[in-house]
């Protein structure tokens, strides 16, 4: 699945692993979903130093994006009703330009979708378990005013970048909003999150037209 | 500067190094601020094994709230405004009963003050940089209702967890907040930044006190 | 630049960075040119665990096939005739299904061939430093007789796997013959040989289309 | 347990594992005990790197001391005696001005004998494992002088450094006297040992006191 | 066993470990070969740092030629009629002048060959796994002419490096050539080949000699 | 310098590097010792894993060997009458049989004389930095006996592990006591550093034939 959202695009996959992580050993409490996410040394610009050649730190912005990923699908999805395996979610940033964090939720849902879908005509799921859709949209206060999708020209000259993830029926998985330039009040707060919710609710349709639902 | 909220202790200590980080070598742009956190093995139950003597991948938990207390505190300072130095920001957590990323920002920041006086006293700082204070709360849903500073018992039994930071005059600085058990209303999320904010502001005062202001 | 060989995927891409590597200051001897390959963890099956996250030892394939890509790419450039700078070829495999060397070079080579289009239109390049093409084909004994482009399930059956890199001319840059399931004779070699030079003459011609020359 | 020391402050603590090593797995050789020195970044002064952070091989100096701290508790327990668990020894150095290592093995001491006092209270003891006290000093020689527990600043200029670990009736457990500025006589070592000697029995009466024993 | 030639010197060891690798485990298929190649950082000139010191990635080359040591000799024997025991084989270069590549496969022959015998003796072989001498040179083209085992100085000033592995019989096992100052003719490549056949019967002669067959 | 005890054998090795490490930048303070142990995986039995290859923490006991190295080789040179070139002693285990560190120890100091020799002859040696020998011995006690140079069999049964190294005038720069089976008295202590120095008596003597002086 390449999901595409400007020109950010992200390869999206889902794997399926007959086991369960060490520590769910023996436990009987259904499947687990663990989620990667990386960018390609050539998906910005300047190129960046590739993850695990150079002996240096593992890159934390990776790292709060992945469990950020991991976290929200496993919200849509219910675990116990799963078999004993884990779902392997690598979202891969081909080329970058702003949200790539939401277009890999919202890419990986699909795929997530389509993996599930698999294993149902495999007859592995003893019932369907996805709870319901997950989109994400990113929002930045640009000049005061509310803006949804920023490109990386518009994202560095917002004041606050606002990430929402919500479920179907529109309540909220995640909320991170961070003051980039300088403080927020609550009432912009709340106008960002109103363009969210909206905004969250026409990337479910573009996710169902991807599945053909 | 030792923070101590319930049971929660994290030792938060500022060191002042003559030197920027080698990205900001000569661009005359003024100082810097990274911060570290890290939680002893013996913090928590059980025992976690220590940070880099296994050569397993970095705790991306550590790594996510390091980049959070980085960024907020360098909300509160004006960079531009100080000498050529690194703040480096040490938070150890030595005991840990949830709240701790909240807890080493509030004592970080005392720290940072404390550190930012002594530069004063040696005549290092051409003019006062500290924007104002910022303070930091954890809000949690416990059925239906929030409640601020939970203990790790009653964190575990939260719907939804939030983390809120304010800088003195109460505009918000981050809000993290993320659905633990089932997604949350708009409304929920309203009540949650309500008592937030009233609980940032009590922090204030316990903080300036601290510093004996 | 995607090259695609079968249902083989590579992204190969050429970053140029104003910079020459630190044991190459100094010495006033032209560019430099280095290659880095990846697979993509879900590129295969099954997935493979990603680079760099485990803490275990980096892929000993992936760095020789590096190295190979690197030294026939090197072959190709006048690097004394470059100004100073460093191309970084970048190979990503985003789906393997056998001879993923011998795509990632073809590919790689015209990446490269459109950054040095670019070098010469932003004035960077004092003369063109291009010496020729530089193509590489898979050749594979199967059942005693010479084929190429083996796929995977192929490739897993043939008895010897040699990989050949050709000049324009024809001329010889590499040749990596390794018997997989019985040692092979010098016939053989020649047969297979033979097969790899007339097809890197056909590969060329689809390098020069892709070029529109 | 906080073990301090003049201005040195080392934070000891013992976690009870039920588990033994791989290599002790269906042994039946009763329990084990393992030990980990750190310093906190931030205590001493410059700033030190964090361990494990920056991809540099880990700190020899604390491989050093942890070594020693495990190899002098092993002699004070009988491990034969124990259930197959291991203890855990986490010394962790908040604040350092001379004698860390010694500091942390009378620290140590003190909170292993904690740890078996609740084992043997949650009846996990077939018998008691404490052979007997262990107590730790350092002794320098200045000029020509041996002077027990120097700071930071007279352990600079001690021509000798010696570390004397001792057991509960004065034998000798670990000698390690290295020459810092010149080699000594066997007449200079026999001083230096003997007011180590005398230094151990009064540590060990403040183990005892530190105990209520 | 000690491999020589010329100033090159590299210790072979084979240590026969009663155990397969982990992929391994109950598939009854019998024994694995598994080869490590490191030079010793005072080997050659100028000093080399340490594998595995500095936290840098491992050394590319080292990799390539280890992964090559493993596969000629997982060629010379039937590792489906051995027991279920892992044969690592180490090369240390002590001392590198040219060829350490084809002298680590020359020295790793003869030790296994002993270590065969061992295990003969100790009654652990079923039957006798070996299929046959392995036998490897280096060729490289000077001034247009073929010429073996060159010393590092004639090998840097080669035009082609060829390095072969032959079977007892000259049939061929592997062939790497790669063209280091110029592409290299069909003719070229052809004359190489008949060089290196010729020496690779000498050193199987000498391979006899040294194990007193 | 191939060190030989018994079964025990080190190679040392010298090499001069004309940099000193970076703290040392521009201060003038003459030159640089540093020291590095390493066991080579087949030195032993069983064969142990080699170091960075797995992405484990470096072995602390060879940690502990090469700062002692380090250590006790600057205490026989006068560094500040050095130019500014660092030594690097590389001590390289190839069999081991009991008191490879002693061993490494004596073939080192023979292999830095010959290093300063050469460095005399190429005339760049403002002065003679040598101040004298170092040699080295390890002492157990066993059976409540004192002796020399144990082998690996006779190590593993001693009640106490002594190493000691002495400069040229007997007087002592290293003393390393531990109890391996049980405490030890003043009186035993005694005994063997008696023992220890006439032995390192005898081993200047053959260090000395060894340089021919």
């Amino acid at each position: 699945m390449l999901a595409e959202c400007g020109k950010t695009r992200v390869l999206c996959t889902v794997s399926v692993q007959d086991q369960v992580p060490q520590w769910m050993y023996n436990r009987h409490a259904g499947g687990w979903l663990t989620a990667e996410y990386s960018m390609l040394p050539s998906a910005g610009r300047p190129r960046k130093p590739r993850d695990g050649r150079t002996g240096r730190p593992l890159d934390g912005r990776s790292f709060e994006i992945q469990r950020l990923i991991g976290r929200t699908l496993r919200c849509a999805i219910d675990l116990a009703a799963m078999p004993e395996a884990t779902l392997w979610v690598d979202c891969d940033v081909l080329s970058a330009d702003g949200g790539t964090r939401t277009t890999a939720i919202n890419g990986a849902l699909v795929a997530m979708y389509d993996a599930l879908l698999w294993m149902e005509e495999q007859r592995q799921l003893p019932k369907w378990p996805l709870r319901g859709m997950v989109s994400a949209v990113s929002v930045g206060l640009v000049n005061g005013e509310a803006m949804v999708d920023l490109d990386y020209h518009e994202d560095s000259s917002a004041e606050v970048d606002l990430n929402v993830v919500c479920a179907s029926d529109g309540r909220l998985i995640e909320v991170q909003g961070a003051a980039e330039k300088r403080p927020y009040t609550m009432a912009e707060l709340q106008q960002m999150l109103d363009l969210a919710q909206r905004a969250c609710a026409d990337m479910r349709k573009l996710q169902e037209q991807a599945l053909g639902l």
